[in-house]
């Protein structure tokens, strides 16, 4: 299996400079401590925050930068303290890698929410190096940041699960919006969007769409199992659905009007926001206080959620839309994603791919 | 005990403009029906919503108005269908007077979130007469909305606790932030937030007022009981305390920025709202998803709260801070009230007042 100690030299897709344009980098992994699990990556999703995060949108890139968080991989070595894992065994990483351990949300298992978190990519781990993601042939992650995929479920179709599932399994398992016969609405048919929806059904919701026109009403209805699609510019039809919805999922992330959708909502109704917006977002307070409504947001899902979740899909049979592509058409594909021309995920095969050319 | 049939004439102190001035004013009571309550108005509290209601602030006012709605009273008289209540009982009536009963909310007892709700006064009457409230010499209110005060509580201290009190009551209550141990913030020292210390402390929380100067720290320290003051242009000491507060209870009836106190909040903090704004508020998506926030708010409280809510004062011994007044003064104590002159409440005597002059 390979020794411990063994420092490898691996090639993965970095960005060097704003333009976020990627291309082959060669780098070491740290060895396989005691703690961890040695993964060869098969496939990786693409999410909109690789976007932000190679093009320096939010101003903190560090270069050069192997993206890449919705990792599904084998487990090649363990160190000699992992009991969970086995070599052989098909895994997830998701965004997060590390944490304090120590902190009230690392005690409650939230450790989305730790102060000292540590990112997949993007960010520096415990031994100084920077980390590195999942565009690459291997990784090597602490076990407590490993997930295994359910036997059965395909790499690519699970890869979406790990940042785009949780994200919206997370909010829906934590506020007690779980179980069946509740009427969600999907703001948004983005990547996040229609996990939303594909989740919201699997928990036996009914399920609107929302979206500022038309055009994907077909696709929301027919292909997703959407049971409504309502136009946000439509105030009759607004209107007439005012307070029929016990949550909106609001994946929009650019700023918009909170009024429309805070009105769709039922006495005791919940706006959960996913949307990373640097603009202020607005609201008038008889809206929220009348109706004892709730304007509230998280962040991706623990790894106990990740899990919860994983096993939830496998036992629902629930599949992501995805587009699946070699890493010689990443940057085509992160083109394509800036101008939502995608169905609904891209995962790169990434063993697939020759990553050295 | 007069008859169930007749018909009184009596004399209350009403606004006939949107300058709000209060006057004398005779209008007649409907019979006392099978499941009304006649009632001898003792006291009654003065609300920043009378002096919105007197002044037409929201644009829905009907004239001639008898304001007041949190009214202390004792039982004259009660419907053949009353059970509840017998004369000589000393009884509250808070803002609500009648509900569709078969709503949702209806039905899970929080009428005061049914769309056909009933106002104590400012609203028309089932029987097609306009509602007045408790600035007059007595009121008759269907046993539902007539709560019992607890014996040996003040009548001027119980009257606050109808609409004040329970404002503060009900979202804690329903919220799940009644355990002891919490820290909590008041934002803004009026009536309710000065309610809002009051209760918080009597839950065993450890209270932070937060206010815009420094000028209330004595009051809020020695007088009110609470443990911090904390002044909201202070950076250094809001930046100290940040992520410490469970929830915030934001009584400020004006814009404010939001940020600041979301800021204050633990993860899964909540952030309260009390005041009815005409202009938005504003708040940045990422302060609120990165600690999993509510932005959320409620509106007065159900019958059974208030109940509950009295139960709870009276076996904590909380009393309010209130100013007793006459009825003659009642012109100068909202003058005073509108520039917040007050500590915290006044309280009209209306039994010992002289109302027909």
């Amino acid at each position: 299996m390979g020794s411990i100690e063994a420092q490898r030299t691996i090639t993965g897709w970095a960005a060097t400079d704003p333009t976020g344009i990627l291309a082959p980098y060669t780098y070491t992994l740290r060895n396989t401590g005691p703690e961890d699990v040695y993964v060869k990556v098969i496939c990786c999703g693409i999410c909109h925050t690789d976007l932000h995060q190679i093009k320096n949108d939010l101003g903190m890139s560090n270069y050069p930068m192997v993206p890449g968080h919705e990792v599904v991989g084998e487990v090649v070595e363990v160190g000699s303290d992992v009991s969970k894992f086995r070599a052989g065994d098909i895994v997830g990483v998701g965004a997060i890698v590390g944490c304090c351990r120590n902190c009230h949300p690392c005690k409650r298992d939230i450790e989305q929410y730790c102060n000292k978190k540590i990112w997949s990519y993007n960010d520096v781990y415990t031994d100084g190096k920077p980390t590195q993601g999942g565009f690459a042939s291997s990784m090597v992650v602490d076990q407590k940041f490993v997930v295994k995929i359910p036997v059965g479920m395909d790499p690519e179709q699970a890869a979406p699960l790990l940042c785009a599932g949780v994200t919206v399994y997370s909010p829906l398992s934590h506020f007690g919006l779980k179980q069946s016969g509740l009427r969600g609405g999907i703001l948004g048919l983005g990547g996040v969007g229609h996990m939303g929806v594909k989740i919201a059904k699997a928990m036996g919701h009914h399920v609107t769409v929302i979206s500022s026109s038309d055009k994907k009403r077909e696709e929301a209805l027919d292909h997703l199992g959407a049971d409504e699609y309502l136009v946000s510019s439509d105030a009759t039809k607004m209107q007439e659905k005012a307070d029929t919805l016990d949550y909106i999922i609001d994946t929009v992330p650019v700023f918009h009007p909170l009024e429309p959708y805070l009105s769709l909502l039922k006495l005791d109704g919940k706006l959960i926001l996913m949307g990373v917006i640097n603009t202020p977002l607005q609201f008038l307070t008889p809206v929220v206080m009348l109706g004892r409504k709730t304007i509230t947001g998280s962040f991706v899902g623990s790894i106990t959620e990740i899990e919860e979740m994983l096993e939830f899909c496998k036992e629902k049979g629930l599949t992501s839309m995805i587009e699946v592509i070699k890493m010689d058409y990443v940057n085509k594909a992160i083109e394509r994603l800036e101008k939502n021309d995608v169905r609904y995920r891209f995962v790169v095969d990434v063993a697939g791919s020759k990553l050295d050319q």
